[in-house]
């Protein structure tokens, strides 16, 4: 069509309108050449008019987790929930979406990061962006002043993913909280034990646990000269020391915040300090800290909290720093964050290698924080009324990418816990097959079969060590004449023959060989 | 000032304007007070003013499970999760939210019910209605041909709650399914010995497994004159079986579905059926059924699943029922249903009591279903490739609530695994309370003490009692002069003592006094 409208068959035409006209021409067939293309792809990755055409991917910063992912999560959450429970935590859940309303003016500017369900008729719905407001929401609804709960959970944030470094817009959250009024420190200081305890566990290689007090901040600020409006700000800047070196704090706490050159200064001499018991003590002597009220208590409370860790042995890992100031508006005491120590703790995937800065392989992450919120609950109680809490937060994300690198650097990861394979040596064993696994079954004994009538030995032999099953108990004609089941364990090729029909030798002489 | 306007302090008015003017004035009032009062009332539930002005609730059709809810539902996954696991299951995960087009066309009708979320400019998305759909695009997209996994997960469906009964709009599912080209009926039959185990080790009394195949019910149809294009919806009406009469099924299929009665009579002959692999041999021969391929394909299947089922040596709950007759387009195969068969199995909880029906009470009902969908993967797969699969659905609401009933009417439930209670029996021992804890708590013992510097001995024996702690060990001046501890078991008030400060002595000894 359109090279009849560009060469029309008759009427005149010179010669340097029919070069235009082929120019004209050639770009328009290579125009609709890309358009075919174009169109050959959309085709291939789905469009919207034919039955086989869908975008195959999941959401924008989310995953699905595979059977390995998943074999790692469920080690890390198992190690974390049996600490949760020697502690003598309950469990609550929550729906995933709340009132719109209950998320509103909780999360500051954060807040345009929260998911909200379409106006379907009805409610206005947003998926949680944390387990803390829920579980706040939980303790006023139900007029609960005194609980101890742990809480696993996935949150959402519209936030711009860094899938490669672990942050996603579907994560775990997982809370371990003390709600209640009790004697000062006491449950501060399990929180601490509980971060201690699951880090050891989890074995991810030296960790420091910084303390520090909201008050102490406070009172600080104060006595250094920070007028009462920019305590909240100033927080913010010196929150990026673990970040940034004290001179560029410096220099935002001066040139944007506006503080004078011997504010920031005192300031800086403050922010320096790391110790433990010793430094509260020496502060509550400070001739300047000792003026403020707040920072007094604060101090008093990290002297108690020590007292408690020494008791509890953690104290190897605690560090009272003073430039500890995490983000969130809702602490009112003691605050606390654990980072692990070692240089490339966090490995950075390869895709994180091509485009992020060097650094960024071998930063060291923040893994748990928390602290304590005494005003929360109260911001959800029709009368006001406070209940006291304290929790932490293990950051699960970061642990799953680093033991999901460490799984992938040194070990086989299983994803069945099957122990035993039921396998043929001949044809036509399929029933004795079934009858064997079925007694195995009914005895607790994991065990596989294959779901061909007649698969050969080797492939049999072969998925046992592709997936680590450890055991596989051998059917063959002249064995089932004799009346014994031949057991061989796959990683030595020992063998060793059992009576059949005996279910409970059976069973029993096959526990004693399964490996741990 | 409407007084003011009513009542002008200067001109003329006559009486009847006067009394007008009182009338409109104390109806003015009176919608003065009636919005005043309103506003009080808006004040009170919640309005957008105000820091402590939520709506304390959650959302519609939704719940918090508070700990003891949780427990239940932790028993109930560790005894799925392991039968699961003893038949060798992987398990997946995959985000909560799809993109809307992964779901469109998969649900027919009830695509109505599924939750969008607000265009906050990205993709379009939607909550999952199931783990099935998200299940054949994990396949699809990572093009996996075989796996046996399981996946517990929450769904969400915007349909009418009907909460005391156990219908929620975020509830669990918790699905086992087989994915991959096998020998005919071994994965079928394993779902079903699955869902035998499940079951019976669940002990919710006792059950029937009904079973059918959509290619008998097509096949029957078509052997009973049904038209080609009223294969569904005939299906459909039959599917009422369990809860109509046959009269009104039959009055449904002649005068709403069009057949003649003959038709309908034939059908009527079938769908009474039940039995085993006789039933499934006999229909073999039955003059109308053998002259139709699909039905021999599906018996002779049945047949084998029998064969199958007895090595499992589950026959004894399973039947084959020709009324059987699931509502899902997908299944292609073999399709299944267990049903509790004890009246009453599932309770109504006090509040259904008021306004349902008396039949409700009683009720009983499906626990699990299922079948083979052979043609749902190749829906994803730009090439059409098809995976066959077969899966089982364990309705873990419905057995939620029975089990919450049962938990309420006879046994405590406990929401902690506390093993040992540290008390003291005298003032001033905190500290030797937290240096013994640790010990235990390093010994992976589970154990609590209580926040406060001086408990009072009987509350903390309280606390034991009513959180089922089974021991105490309580710590006194003269004890620890003698370097024991006392032990107590709560239950019988025996009393232990134990040298102290030997930690593996004390935590042996203690060991073998915890009740399992």
């Amino acid at each position: 069509v359109i090279v009849n409208v560009l060469f029309p068959s008759g009427g005149c035409f010179c010669r340097s309108t029919f070069l235009v006209d082929v120019c004209a021409c050639l770009c328009v067939l290579q125009i609709d050449e890309e358009v075919a293309k174009l169109l050959q792809l959309k085709a291939q990755i789905g469009g919207d008019d034919g039955k086989h055409q869908f975008v195959l991917k999941t959401a924008k910063g989310t995953r699905d987790y595979n059977p390995k992912q998943m074999a790692i999560r469920e080690r890390v959450f198992n190690t974390i929930i049996s600490c949760f429970k020697r502690h003598g935590a309950e469990t609550i859940d929550t729906p995933v979406f709340e009132l719109k309303e209950t998320l509103t003016g909780k999360y500051g500017e954060d807040s345009k990061l929260i998911y909200d369900l379409k106006d379907q008729g009805g409610e206005l719905l947003s998926l949680r962006y944390d387990l803390t407001v829920p579980f706040a929401r939980y303790l006023a609804m139900n007029k609960i002043t005194n609980i101890k709960r742990y809480h696993i959970a996935k949150v959402y944030r519209r936030d711009n993913p860094a899938m490669t470094r672990g942050r996603y817009r579907e994560f775990y959250q997982c809370d371990f909280d003390i709600a209640g009024q009790y004697d000062g420190m006491i449950p501060d200081a399990e929180c601490l034990k509980i971060v201690h305890e699951i880090l050891s566990e989890l074995d991810l290689g030296d960790f420091r646990i910084k303390v520090n007090d909201r008050r102490i901040l406070d009172g600080m600020f104060a006595v250094c000269g920070v007028p009462d409006d920019k305590f909240r700000s100033i927080c913010s800047t010196v929150d990026k020391l673990d970040k940034m070196p004290w001179e560029d704090v410096k220099k935002e706490m001066v040139n944007e915040k506006g503080l004078s050159e011997e504010v920031a200064d005192r300031i800086g001499e403050y922010v320096s300090l790391q110790g433990g018991m010793d430094l509260a003590e020496r502060l509550l002597q400070d001739h300047r800290m000792s003026q403020s009220k707040q920072a007094c208590a604060g101090l008093s409370d990290i002297k108690l909290l020590f007292s408690y860790l020494q008791l509890f042995q953690v104290t190897d890992k605690v560090v009272f720093d003073l430039s500890l100031a995490r983000g969130l508006d809702y602490y009112t005491g003691i605050i606390y964050e654990a980072v692990l120590t070692q240089a490339g703790a966090v490995p950075a995937p390869a895709e994180a290698q091509k485009g992020a800065p060097a650094e960024e392989s071998v930063s060291v992450g923040s893994v748990a924080g928390g602290g304590r919120y005494d005003g929360l609950v109260g911001m959800f109680d029709p009368k006001g009324r406070k209940v006291p809490c304290v929790g932490v937060s293990i950051g699960i994300e970061r642990i799953f990418s680093i033991m999901e690198h460490k799984a992938e650097v040194s070990e086989k990861v299983r994803t069945t816990e099957v122990q035993v394979m039921v396998a043929s040596a001949q044809k036509n064993l399929l029933e004795e097959k079934l009858r064997l696994i079925t007694e195995l079954w009914d005895a607790g004994i994991k065990a596989e079969v294959m779901y061909k009538k007649n698969p050969k030995l080797l492939s049999q032999l072969q998925h046992c060590e592709e997936s680590g099953i450890p055991l596989v108990a051998i059917l063959g004609e002249q064995e089932l004449k004799d009346g014994v089941v031949k057991l061989r364990v796959v990683a030595t090729r020992e063998e060793v023959p059992w009576t059949h029909g005996h279910t409970h030798k059976y069973t029993h002489s096959l526990t004693q060989q399964i490996p741990d």
